[in-house]
């Protein structure tokens, strides 16, 4: 390793079912990564520090002074140590005023990064945990940083938050995913899907039918019954169910989230931040180009860039 | 068994998981009736004679002459012969024109009523199949017979319809009760849920959440989350999650349905006639009531109602 590449920071994105761990220096650069199911889930009996020793052992042993950060469900209830929520609007210096520290063995401490809670006027709060330093991470390698920007960040629990002059302003949470794999699995829409290819077509049928918004269409309750009675009178072929499943659920997210976007922007957006799997990232793009929104993916090592950010701020990096 | 109450028919309530099964009187009287489970998902091998055996053997011996009518699955494509869907709107000699003939043991014919199907203009199909008997059989027992009559069954798959004229002019159809039975078993919405308790208080909330249209609330994909989140924030008691649930369910199928009721009668309905299980048509009544609408029960026995006027409408009774 060159003294250029000589890391200043292990970082860690240790969610629910896998933990990554990279070794970044100090200009963002991933000089090695490693992934392993060591999420929060597969821990068992709180042997997290256990579990950093095997996934970072060896890197910790060669940098005796490296600082280490950790995002994601390991800061949560459920994991190493609670890292509390911060208020929205947060950024870098309130993510870092908030960050709790645990020791791992043979005396290292790490730094656990808090997740962010937000609450609209009356109603119920919504939270995030991991998500909040992905998006810091793709501003600061960004050379938009200080423009208004919105982010979709598609997945089991996908969410859309605004960041201005570096804070996320505001954020929602939409159990897309979540609810695309349980009525795939479980329900009676998914016993004559057939075939995991994807269709095009029926994907665009299934974004029209979410963005029918007369009273008559009703909403996602009444419109899921249409994967039904398409496939039953033959409209839809066996092989789009799921496709027109995923376009119909995507379709409704956007219909859901974009009205508070605009309301805040004062406009449409004109492009949107995707980070996410490709397969995923990729029909969120064909969904929010039906809307002529342009959707522009982020760099793949966010949460390593976000993190190195977030030591900064907090003063960590030596 | 005495004269007056001699049956005039077998009505079969023939659905995917049970069959039940009732002799029944000119006058609409339920004389014996039992249920099994011989729902067409049971029945192996297309052994539907066997299982009408099996359930109404000694009866079908006692009685050589009794019709016998069948309503439900039993009439789809995947129970015993197929009935095509008449088409909205439709009432009992619509249904009385579609009945199909399958042959039992012994030389007995039995008739499966078909189901009925719709469309709005340029919207996928709908279709019921089971609950129009159900309804046909509700009016049928009813004093207000030729009155615009609005028909909610909540289940599974819950159906809204409008009955003008004694025949069925409209439905729609709600996943609300599959999507409640799979979030609560599988999402991780279910996980802190305890107890299966009613809290009545936790249910009027999820109900309120469900009337928020303000477009910064959102709707289901996003309000759902609200149902970890208050937990996660100690808002809503373990006990009370699947009450939050429910009510976010049921009163997010009646903010889709009663737009397109109104629009139909010109004025929100007075009340609603309910069929379903009593636990179930309490909650619904509950959700009804808060915007003031009142809800009044079928007749237990509507189904067996129901088939007998179908049967009287196609000449089937001795």
């Amino acid at each position: 390793m060159s003294a250029e590449s000589s890391p200043a920071l292990l970082a860690l994105d240790w969610g629910t079912t896998s933990l990554r761990a990279f070794l970044v220096a100090a200009d963002g650069t991933v000089a090695e990564h490693r992934t392993a199911p060591l999420g929060i889930l597969q821990v068992k009996d709180g042997a997290f520090a256990e579990a950093l020793e095997e996934i970072a052992g060896p890197w910790l042993a060669r940098h005796p002074a490296l600082p280490i950060l950790a995002s994601g469900m390991i800061g949560s209830r459920q994991g190493w140590r609670e890292a509390p929520y911060a208020e929205a609007p947060a950024g870098l210096s309130e993510l870092a005023r908030g960050l709790v520290a645990v020791d791992g063995r043979r005396g290292r401490r790490l730094w656990l990064v808090p997740g962010i809670a937000t609450r609209a006027k009356g109603g119920p709060p919504d939270v995030m945990r991991g998500e909040e330093t992905q998006m810091l991470g793709a501003l600061a390698a960004s050379a938009a940083r200080d423009e208004a920007t919105v982010f979709v960040l598609p997945g089991t629990h996908s969410k859309w938050a605004l960041l201005e002059a570096g804070r996320i302003a505001w954020f929602a949470t939409f159990m897309t995913g979540e609810l695309y794999a349980l009525l795939k699995s479980h329900s009676i829409l998914g016993r004559p899907m057939v075939g995991e290819a994807a269709d095009r077509a029926s994907f665009r049928r299934g974004l029209a039918c979410a963005a029918d918004n007369s009273p008559a269409a009703g909403a996602l309750l009444h419109k899921l019954f249409s994967a039904r009675t398409l496939a039953l009178f033959d409209e839809l072929p066996a092989g789009g169910i799921a496709s027109y499943l995923s376009g119909l659920l995507i379709g409704s997210e956007l219909a859901e989230a974009l009205p508070t976007v605009v309301a805040r922007l004062g406009a449409a957006p004109e492009r949107v931040t995707l980070i996410g799997e490709a397969a995923l990232t990729e029909l969120y793009a064909a969904a929010l180009a039906e809307r002529r929104i342009a959707a522009r993916l982020a760099a793949a090592d966010a949460t390593a860039r976000g993190l190195l950010a977030i030591a900064r701020a907090a003063g960590l990096l030596i």
